[in-house]
């Protein structure tokens, strides 16, 4: 067994799971290399002591190049918000590091194209953290497709409902609310909650070819965090599009953050030649199947629960019928990608197919402001 | 095509579900004998004319021996209280008519003997309401344990949860509450719900050999519409047994009209060796099946929409994914009956059957006094 | 009690629950008018005949214009397919008839304003068949909106999913597929489903201003049931659409035969700024309700079963927890219609409102083929 | 803040789960007392090592005497089969230090008094681990009863089903199966899985005064691991029970291990005169609750998803919307157990209060051998 010395940069809820992860992903998994707490680093000093005290990471760094300069980090982790990504991974590339990196890639296809360059110039080890594909559930929903068990893929359809933001009095900005700055974020729902829709969805369903959008701002101001001021507000509130998927299949998407009743509802439900899939968040650790195959008096869509040891990850938790959370993604999605280093296979995503993800989001982003399809760059 | 002239005793709720089966039955089956709706019966007369309007019943009577005589009525359909079913029908029997009674078939196993003895003497055909094996999920189910899907049966559990009598200010007996009535009813849940339970158990399952049983009645006074006085209630208004069946499987079953939140919940499951199946009647148009032979990955409950073409009764009304309801199980029991005449093959259960679950709830009844074990007769 | 003689067109699958709910509405409702079935007129006279028997009509007719000229029809009920709703329609209203007419209206707006036009000017009272408004769950849906339990509109989902033309072999055209015919039909999905789905969407809430679409064709060629050869398909398959409402609210619509797994699931969701409603038609009987200003702790998803007696509709079927099903919105909207009649408040919706539904469509299937944004006709 | 040495005794699939969270509690819960992982003990020197490698222990016994001698030692966390739990506990009663017992408390009453006994006497800090009561949506059924939402109980039903025995070829015995073991475990299902039930009614609803119950064990005869043969099977397979609780409700509980398509399926309900409340293990984060208080056109069955910031425990974790699962309830107990140090104010259940949940069994085994009600030993 080897150790891999972590350097995690953020302590926000990004940063928590993060360290959760690298923490417990030992204790589940036989892996050759075993994540190491080695330092944390915040500009916020006592954020990062905090931090540090309750996770038990050896150190603690406030400027991210000290931490890049340090010899013995091999894996540089970025919890930070979305402006930030770029900056922080080219240098971290360039420094020869490995590099996890939280979602969106980066604000746009732009921005992220140089980070793509830079860790495939310095060939380190270089992931970005759609967590959602390794929840148990939905791994189990790959392997299902890529048995060919739905046959020839008609729909994809897919929703990321949250309804946190309705009220007018809540602010934008700043540490705890930097999602709904734009400068910060770059975009609203779209690089925020649509980026996991549509990165599950190049994942199962291949190539989006080309998307029609709408984005709406239903709170025009609100107060700004950092300046105190009442501020334009930049982001969309909301995101719909529909697409066309190479593959021939047509899709709806939406997302927003004011659909009451629903708290973080990402759910995709895709219809097949033979068979259909269907999940959600809320549920995670059920999967909806429905296949034409079955006789037909006793057709029906089946609540899989995904639990038993033949499921995806699950053999390294309890027993069947007991369920994990949301948490253990970021732990599957680590021992993958501490895996693929041991392998050199690399785990996905890369940041090059991160970079598809924010492809689809300038194409929507772009479509809602001209009205028109606009064909994704490839 | 020949007719067959209805004569309908009772315009309580029954009455209006059997006037509804008899007037659309020959609407959406192709039957041998077709209902006419000759007379009702009702010693209220100005409710028997106010029905016979409202459904189109040919004649009135008040008087249930006339209609008896009358030489024009082929069936007698009888809608009363409990109290009064075993002296209608053999006076029915007596008179060389067909019977259809609701359920339960009476009070107690010693009233309902006598009634079998008549119509069995008389030759007639004759049948009891328990409408909710005809229900398209309830058939179906039935359909899948003959298949041997189910394998060796392991467990039954049974329940109907009710919520309608939680307030002290509801009052006893007369025409519309005559089921709190002792008299009039026999028992509470027992008779009025747990024996529709029984009925479908023991169609699905078999004998029941033994069971123990508590009662208990919560609201232990209430007024009493007919005599306008405070008095004590004789009814169970829970009950709940555990049994076993002849063929080595455990059941529990329960009734009570103090479920919060649950206005006619009648639901069952069964567990097999090779598979499972629940049904709930709030949810009628659906059954959940289990089967243990899928691939285990895609092992899951299935939700069958029991509602195509191949599903039992489905072909006679609408279109896949239309669902039909409550009422519509009187239309099937009654496309059955008659079907039964035209076939000589009598639709079950026949008044004979219809003993079986009184004597079951003679058992449970004695059991909740005795606090014993009680063997069932057979 | 007033009679009033129906002559109904057509013996298909609508003229079928349009003939059961002529006949019952009257053992349900108390009406001042109540149906007389007096003519069915298909031009296959073996089965106008066989229909007439079964149902009880007492007069056949082949040609529709001698209906029309028949001075003992009141009120004309048409079961057509798409293509010969105009034609009909308008000579009866010239005949001074009262006309119930099977949705969508016509194939075209172009095609429906004439309709309107003739009904106005003859002053017949008119109507079109969107039934599904009458399910109790969706009228209850409408009561809460104007109620103003939700507070402002953001957002509006619907889909009408199906999956039985999935398979190559199914042909095109004549009695029983006349709906994959475009001639007959006029469109595929989006006059036959997303209509049902936008007659809603317009009642609940209000004008739709502009959309977006993509229609797709899965299955280009069928062999066709009139000229025995294969044929171009001129329908959409699918369907899918995101639209701007009036009142600033986002919407996307969706419908498919090409959904594996569901054969009628006609869905829709509202979330507004204090609360949201559900809907499906597989559970029709179900509303599921969110309220935000219940207490913190216990907010959930309610899910309302709408069968007590102060739902909608519901005093006038069985009792709580008994369900009804697809057939009885036809009922629902017949009663409704001939209250309309008795009070001289027309119900709605009327030929007028029928054709703002066929503008969304219009402009649903232009924007598919310009692929740009485009205003609905006002 | 102080630190807290634990022994953990046990190195099974309950020595997994207690290992996890004495690591992580202080990751997430602020506390005065700090687990330290310091001794692993288990029999067989070579699973102790690699749990100790795994987990992070710091040392290593093969004999629970040696580990009680450590002065070294403040916590005994017992995770070993029920037979070996009376004499470790009373052994580190004996030896002054706190204990943390897996469930049951014992094999049966007569065991379970002599350790209530013993930590009574040392004055020990003592907990025994119904985890299943800090499921955050368990913790907010109490929260409810609490509060009196449901006002006075009528109905108390609980089921834990399962699945994994029906196989004639599962041998019995030994490390993995010790369960299946009569020796081992002292019963089957009643002590195993009806003892959450027990726990979770006793502590939502008060005292079981009586019992009556039935038990059955399908597979008579298995192989046994420990001596190669095939022996008969001591323990029950299934177990149902009726029950009166104290304050006049009543109950049904129910457990197997032979209903296919249940992996772990404890659910209960409770119906009181106002409101009624739900939970099932396979959804462990939805608390369903129907109050009669609602308006009564909006009432239903509400969904809680219970991963509020406001909800029990849920504000340690993630954000709204996103669940945790099976082994958070570990560290909740854990959380409450060392705040219970730190305040002197014990968290429940005590050794006393698991005794409670050790009567029941005993009166419900007595029940199922006499055929009669029994008594609950108080």
């Amino acid at each position: 067994m080897k150790t891999l010395n972590v350097g995690l940069i953020g302590c926000g809820f990004m940063g928590r799971a993060h360290s959760n992860a690298h923490r417990k992903v030992a204790n589940f998994f036989d892996l050759e290399y075993q994540p190491v707490l080695k330092a944390i680093c915040d500009a916020n000093a006592e954020r990062a002591a905090a931090h540090a005290a309750r996770w038990g990471f050896e150190s603690v760094e406030t400027d991210y190049r000290k931490l890049l300069a340090r010899k013995d980090i091999d894996l540089v982790d970025i919890c930070l918000p979305n402006n930030l990504h770029a900056e922080v991974a080219i240098a971290a590339a360039e420094a020869g590091k490995m590099i996890l990196c939280e979602k969106p890639l980066a604000r746009t296809g732009d921005e992220a194209e140089p980070m793509v360059a830079a860790v495939e110039k310095a060939g380190v080890p270089n992931f970005v953290s759609f967590n959602y594909r390794r929840i148990p559930a939905v791994t189990l929903a790959k392997q299902l497709i890529d048995e060919g068990r739905l046959g020839r893929i008609f729909h994809y359809r897919a929703k990321f409902l949250q309804d946190w933001t309705i009220s007018k009095d809540l602010p934008q900005g700043g540490d705890a609310l930097w999602r709904l700055d734009v400068k910060a974020a770059g975009s609203g729902v779209t690089g925020d909650l649509l980026a996991h829709c549509i990165d599950t969805a190049l994942w199962l369903n291949g190539h989006v070819a080309s998307v029609t959008a709408m984005t709406e701002t239903f709170i025009k101001e609100r107060k700004h965090n950092l300046t105190g001021k009442v501020e334009a507000v930049g982001i969309d509130d909301a995101c719909a599009f529909l697409a066309r998927f190479a593959n021939g299949s047509l899709a709806t998407f939406e997302s927003t953050r004011y659909a009451r009743g629903h708290k973080a509802l990402y759910t995709f439900e895709i219809n097949g030649e033979h068979a259909s899939i269907a999940w959600d968040l809320h549920d995670l650790h059920r999967l909806s199947f429905f296949d034409h195959r079955d006789t037909g008096v006793v057709r029906g869509w089946r609540s899989i629960h995904v639990t038993d040891g033949d499921h995806p990850y699950m053999k390294h938790w309890w027993v069947p019928g007991l369920s994990i959370g949301f948490e253990h993604s970021f732990v599957h999605q680590l021992a993958d990608f501490l895996n693929g280093i041991a392998t050199g296979k690399p785990a996905s995503p890369t940041f090059r197919e991160g970079l598809g993800t924010q492809y689809v989001c300038d194409a929507v982003l772009k479509s809602a402001a001209t009205g028109r399809w606009e064909q994704v760059k490839t």
